[in-house]
This record gives structure tokens, C-alpha cells and sequence, in this order.
């Protein structure tokens, strides 16, 4: 399975350090994220600018070519509802560190995102819903089965297609939480790659709860087969939990510094 | 599988305030480990006394009756390699509030642990081993059904005996850890009970890794099925862990106020 793959999302329009960056192509505050998610482990990073329907184009353009210039061609994850955006961000990727993420397709209005990956050989996160919240794992096998094929229909390798069994907000859903994690080891069990926004176990949760609760859910869904994540690598505890259980796992050799590596 | 159990493990005759207290019958150091374990969420109390070959028949009776009577008959485990000593405790245990757990048999040496348990209707722990370390998991479903079935023939109830897979020290066994966790899963398939020393798996880590290493083990193996484990629940990060687990296992209702409970 190899060692399990960091997506950092802090560089994400939601933040008004962020968005204001964006807006003004100001380099500084964007870098400085990226700069810390890769310090702190993330091996991929996100790069979401929201719907960017006006802007989009140009703005992914610049993002690409100021994170990958500065961090070496660091890989990144191509966030944004305008598709676009992503295919001018693709333009100008450099690939040498590995394949752009296309952020994200599902089963359907977005399953043209697998289109997009495909004609890109890029890797695609796919969403196993629908509309909505799948409403058990039956359904959500029947969206990974349709992704599945269409992907392996325009020629995509399947392990190119990551999918995302939907966490699923714990105050509310609480009872849900672990066919999740059953869905999950259904994915290992085909030999299928997954990820997916882990936090959302901990939405509406006390701010100090919710890395305690992410961390436990995510070393829960890696024992399960989980081969990637969309987190925050800035978050200690998150990433102490991925290290460890790379040890566990048998992913990563342990030595006794492993946790500061 | 209800909640996870958690035998605190601090009243342990390895540590020097808890030898000098047991042999001199000091109340306070125990009754103090006792408080604090049970404050921060411990459901049994392990009380080892050691071999005490000699002592051990009247150190485990003034134990026993100690703790109980101060902690309004907390269940208990009673853990030493004297067998008379068990007893002993066992003929003074109050049981209003559970079974008696004796610690430990195993397939070779210590099945008669068995025999004792099944003749004073207590909870047994059933270490699948023989001699030495079980080279797989196919040895430790051996040892497993040989002691399942010897206690089935005496009469006990599957549940009572809680099988422990034996955890083993991640330095120098690093690639047996997933193993491990996938015979607590054919334990749960079997829906039998499990039990074990956790930190087994971090021994001769630094201090500040084995809380860490521990709690994600625990979690993983928690979703596997594990029941219940002998730990150090002052340890705040493993206290978490089970606290958290039992949110995402829907074993308790998540509340915003659940680490305090």
C-alpha cells in the first residue's frame, strides 16, 4: 500500500488571508502556507480557489507555477468547481514529482471530472455519492462501480482514480461512522486507492475536540486500507497519527526520531 | 461489543511504593492509585502481586477486600502466578458489580488457569500462546480454540474468557503489528471477547513516543473488534483514544462534554 499520502488544505480560498491573496495575486501568504504544510509532512498540496468562475483560469495559471517554482515542482491537488481552471492549471504543471490531482469528480453532475483527468493522465478524487449522502454502502459501491468503469473506459489506470467514501459529520450521524470505515476496507479489498476531507467527522465539534476525534477516525480508517488524506498537516496530533501508524502499518522502518522525520 | 473495557493496570508490585505498601499493608498508596484510576475512567482494577509465592493467600484477601470496600466493590483482576493466591482473593470478592477476572492462563503451563476460573464463575483472560511468542496467526487460532474448547467442557460461558492476541514490541517486530490486529478481527468474527497489554507494542521506545504509539494502535485495534485492554488509564492520550473510539463504534452518545465523562 506504501506510505499514506498527505493532501494539505490549508491554501483554500475559505480563508480571508488566502482569498485576499488571490484576489490580489499577493505571492507572500500562499507561499508561506505551503512552506509549512510541506515542513510539517504534506506530500501533496491543495490548492482550492473556490468557484472562480470569472478569474479562474488565470488565477489557477499563477498558483501552480508560484507553488511548483518555489517548492520544487512539489506535486498539487487542483480544487475548483470551474473545470477550466483545472485544465489551464495543467497546462503549466510540471509533473517530474508526480501527477496533478483533479479535485473532484463524482458519480453525478461532476463525473465529467473523470473526463478531465483522463484526458490529462491525471489522478482524480471521486466522490462515491450522487446527490446528496449515499445512504448505505450499497449505494455507495454502486458509484464507485459506475466511476470505476467509466474511468477504465477512457483508458485510466484504476489505481489514478483516489475514492472518497464521503465522511460523514459524527453529531448527527454518529451511528454511520463505521460502515465508513467498512467501505473503506471494501476499496482495499478491490486494491482501490482512497482519500477524502477527513475533518468533516469533527464538524460542529469544540475546536480542542476535533483533532482528538480526526486522529482516532483517520489511524481507524488507515488499519481499514485508507491510502490518502485531505487534512491539515499543520496539526500535530493529525500528523503523529500518520506517522504512527505508517510504523504500525509497516510502510515507514521505525527508528526513534521517526515522528520528527 | 458495548463499550471498550479498561483494566487499570497501576496497582502492579513492579512498582516500588506499591511492593513496599504490599508488603507492610499499607492502605494509602493503593487506595491512591485506585482513586486515580477509577477517576479517569478505569472499569476494572488489576491488582499483581507478583509471584508471592509465600505471602500471596493473605496479601490478595487484604487487596481484595481493601479495595472493594472502599470503592463500593469495584470488579476486579486478580493477577499473579500464585494460583491459591487467586482464590483466596476470589473467596472474599464481592461481585455485585461484575465478575471476577483472573489473569492469566494460556495453552500451555497456565491452562489450569482455566479450571479456575469455570469452578468460581470468573471472567478468564487467555493469552494465545504456548511457549514463547506464536509465530502467526494461525498458532494463535490454534491456541485459541484449544482454550475455548477446554473451557466450553468445564462449562463456561465463550464470553467470560477474553482472549488476548498477544501484542508484540513494534521494536524488533515491526512487520508482525498488522498481524496482530487482524487475529483481533477473527476474534470479533468469532464474537469472542479480547483483552491484552497495549503497550507492549512501544516497550524500549522514548518515553514521549509510547503514549502516542499506544493510543493509535489502540484505535486501530478497537475498530478491529478488541474489547477491552490493560492500561494505564491516567494516560491521558489513551484515555482519549477510548473515549473517542467509543463515539465513532457508536457505543456512547457523542456529547460535546464526552472526554470529561
Amino acid at each position: 500500500m506504501g506510505k499514506f499520502i498527505v493532501i494539505g488544505e490549508r491554501i483554500h480560498c475559505i480563508s480571508p488571508v488566502i482569498r485576499a491573496a488571490m484576489e490580489t495575486h499577493d505571492p507572500a501568504p500562499i507561499l508561506k502556507r505551503a512552506k509549512e504544510q510541506l515542513e510539517a509532512g504534506a506530500t501533496y498540496i491543495d490548492v482550492n480557489i473556490g468557484p472562480a468562475e470569472k478569474t479562474g483560469v488565470e488565477l489557477m495559471k499563477w498558483a501552480v507555477q508560484l507553488i511548483q517554482t518555489e517548492f520544487d515542482n512539489v506535486p498539487l491537488s487542483l480544487d475548483t468547481a470551474n473545470k477550466k481552471a483545472i485544465e489551464a492549471g495543467i497546462s503549466v504543471y510540471n509533473r517530474s514529482k508526480g501527477k496533478p490531482i483533479v479535485n473532484s469528480a463524482d458519480a453525478g453532475d461532476r463525473i465529467s471530472y473523470i473526463d478531465l483527468a483522463a484526458a490529462n493522465d491525471a489522478i482524480v478524487i471521486a466522490l462515491c455519492a450522487k446527490q446528496g449522502v449515499p445512504s448505505n454502502n450499497e449505494e455507495r459501491m454502486t458509484f464507485c462501480q459506475e466511476m470505476l468503469e467509466y474511468g477504465m473506459n477512457l483508458g485510466m489506470d484504476p489505481k489514478d482514480i483516489w475514492f472518497d467514501p464521503l465522511f460523514l459529520v459524527i453529531k448527527g450521524m454518529q451511528d454511520k461512522q463505521v460502515e465508513v470505515l467498512d467501505f473503506i476496507s471494501q476499496l482495499r479489498d478491490m486494491d482501490l486507492n482512497s482519500s477524502g476531507g477527513l475533518s468533516n467527522v469533527s464538524n460542529m465539534m469544540p475546536k480542542h475536540i476535533r483533532p482528538i476525534m480526526d486522529s482516532i477516525m483517520l489511524a481507524m480508517a488507515i488499519k481499514c486500507g485508507f491510502t490518502s488524506a485531505i487534512v491539515n498537516p499543520c496539526d500535530l496530533r493529525i500528523m503523529e497519527t500518520i506517522k504512527s501508524a505508517d510504523i504500525i502499518m509497516d510502510q515507514t522502518l521505525y527508528a526513534d526520531s521517526y515522528l520528527e522525520l
